[in-house]
């Protein structure tokens, strides 16, 4: 039997549904937009660990086991962990995982993750792999800025392009029920790079890797934008939501009203965040968060989530490399 | 349809073919033990390029397109590449496929990345949401060594107990075939960390991940080491290596005869690799360039093979944590 229409895009017959999820964030998160939505906030962005690196490995677990008890499951019932996060060596999340004590695939799609996860995720489900598994994704402020960046103490002055990587983490538990949101499509992304060299232009860079994805997701299923109530981009923040307004309306697709970017939910304007939010938290605080309780609320009821990453490293960029960026989309209808 | 059989193994009964497979090694694995096996063998390890990363990173793309090649089938083919690297970011990963594109779903895994990504393609062609895909990882000693240990001009001797990074990158192409070795059952590790602290003594570690899993396929699977003509390891080395074969024998398992380690199989004595080989190319050289070629002569009808991975990332090791590993299981029978 075949389960994929046209070039990139997997269709999901059994419709595994996303039987609840959890949400652990930040300070900054908890005082934003979204911020009555999250199950956890903390009080500050070390929580009492002795890095942030591992404040952000307890977040990934405590989002994993949060997910799991509101679906109804023990951790034993998953099968399969997908998870993956920003540090070196998927650092947060091996750690995780470690005390989890469930069967484990690691994966890596930078701020992807989230959407990559529920792809594969659900494909297991879908295809009677697994009857259960989480999709998981974290990040954190001040661990990504002094792997990716400067050293955090130091407060280097950001640009007013540059985005704030959210700290948090979302946990996604998707299996087989008779009701709820459906994983129905996912499209599979290509890695696309307009040789953008400046790394506090990922907006920009991401941009172009989610229209790729966009036009693929609507040639591959014969969809339009009006098919969705709405369709969310993980973390473009305004500049790469900018452009990906105006990259569709080359191709006379208009997009206003239907289309937004978790990067650009998640802060109020004067929380200094610039150009908007990033980190594999931005779109999974999001989705985990706040649209999953509006599709059960019945305010949303067929969305388009693509995740966006960014696929450079430190090193890369030193090396004088332009930043690769890749999107995976899932469709998730009631 | 259910399948998976046990806790952790999943069962491939349409049984997805390993078309082809294609390999590129560095100079000091061409001058080792099964230096004949592999399509390319480097004259250094710079090739030509301005870094030792972009040398990984050219190695992958082409062993992908050598092992396409050699499935008779041409890249536009590929439904998908699943693929990893040792390097952050998965930095060698993504420039390769940035210039492959294609469909790309990036794995972290570590050493056990070959065998995480067979697992994931055999699942995608199994179930039916792709005809062929190609999965791939590679290893660079000298990018890997700058990263993980020290500066690598710098020559620090290594203790006995060190295994070498190999440089190299395997592909096999999985897809749907009448004749071939068939990928059957693929059993997803759990993280295992036994504290051991010394990431010289990676093989020591990984050692009881790659028993957890081996114990779990056989409970899961009813079959015995005798099912197999040989079991494989990914990269333990001789201590690793050691421990298997004495963790087993607790159990009343008796190895010898029927298991091996990859990363026992690619240097001379006389190369000064200490302990055995390592990296993600050490499993993906010996699988992709000598045990397919032992199937497809008949050599080798059933085998299992076991990816063994360190989690470890040196911001844990600065931090005073034990190494998490993780082994994920493929048998592939003809």
């Amino acid at each position: 039997m075949k389960r994929r229409i046209g070039e990139q895009t997997l269709i999901f017959t059994n419709e595994p549904v996303i039987l609840h999820t959890a949400t652990v964030a930040g300070s900054k998160e908890g005082a934003g937009k979204l911020g009555g939505y999250f199950d956890i906030v903390l009080t500050d962005n070390i929580d009492g660990c002795v890095s942030w690196e591992q404040c952000e490995s307890k977040m990934m677990e405590r989002a994993v086991r949060a997910a799991v008890m509101k679906s109804g499951k023990n951790i034993e019932d998953v099968d399969c962990v997908l998870a993956g996060d920003l540090l070196n060596q998927l650092m947060s999340t091996h750690f995780a995982m470690r005390t989890v004590g469930r069967p484990f695939l690691g994966l890596y799609g930078a701020c992807s993750t989230m959407a990559e996860s529920m792809l594969v995720g659900s494909m297991m489900v879908d295809g009677g792999y697994c009857d259960t598994v989480a999709c998981c994704a974290s990040s954190h402020h001040e661990a990504a800025e002094r792997q990716y960046r400067f050293p955090t103490e130091l407060g280097v002055q950001r640009p007013p392009i540059a985005q704030w990587t959210v700290t948090g983490a979302g946990s996604a538990v998707i299996g087989k029920a008779v009701y709820g949101p459906r994983v129905t499509t996912g499209t599979i992304g290509k890695v696309v790079d307009y040789g953008i060299k400046d790394t506090n232009a990922l907006g920009a860079a991401m941009a172009p890797a989610a229209v790729d994805t966009l036009r693929q997701h609507f040639a591959d299923t014969g969809r339009t934008p009006a098919y969705y109530d709405k369709i969310y981009t993980g973390d473009l923040g305004a500049i790469g939501r900018e452009i990906v307004f105006r990259m569709m309306r080359e191709d006379g697709i208009e997009l206003s009203g239907v289309y937004d970017d978790c990067g650009c939910m998640i802060y109020l304007e004067n929380q200094d965040a610039h150009a908007g939010a990033s980190g594999c938290a931005s779109s999974a605080l999001v989705f985990c968060g706040y649209l999953f309780k509006q599709m059960l609320e019945q305010k949303l009821s067929k969305i388009l989530f693509l995740g966006t990453g960014s696929l450079h490293s430190p090193t890369s960029y030193q090396q004088k490399e332009s930043i690769p960026c890749i999107s995976h989309a899932v469709s998730i209808e009631l």
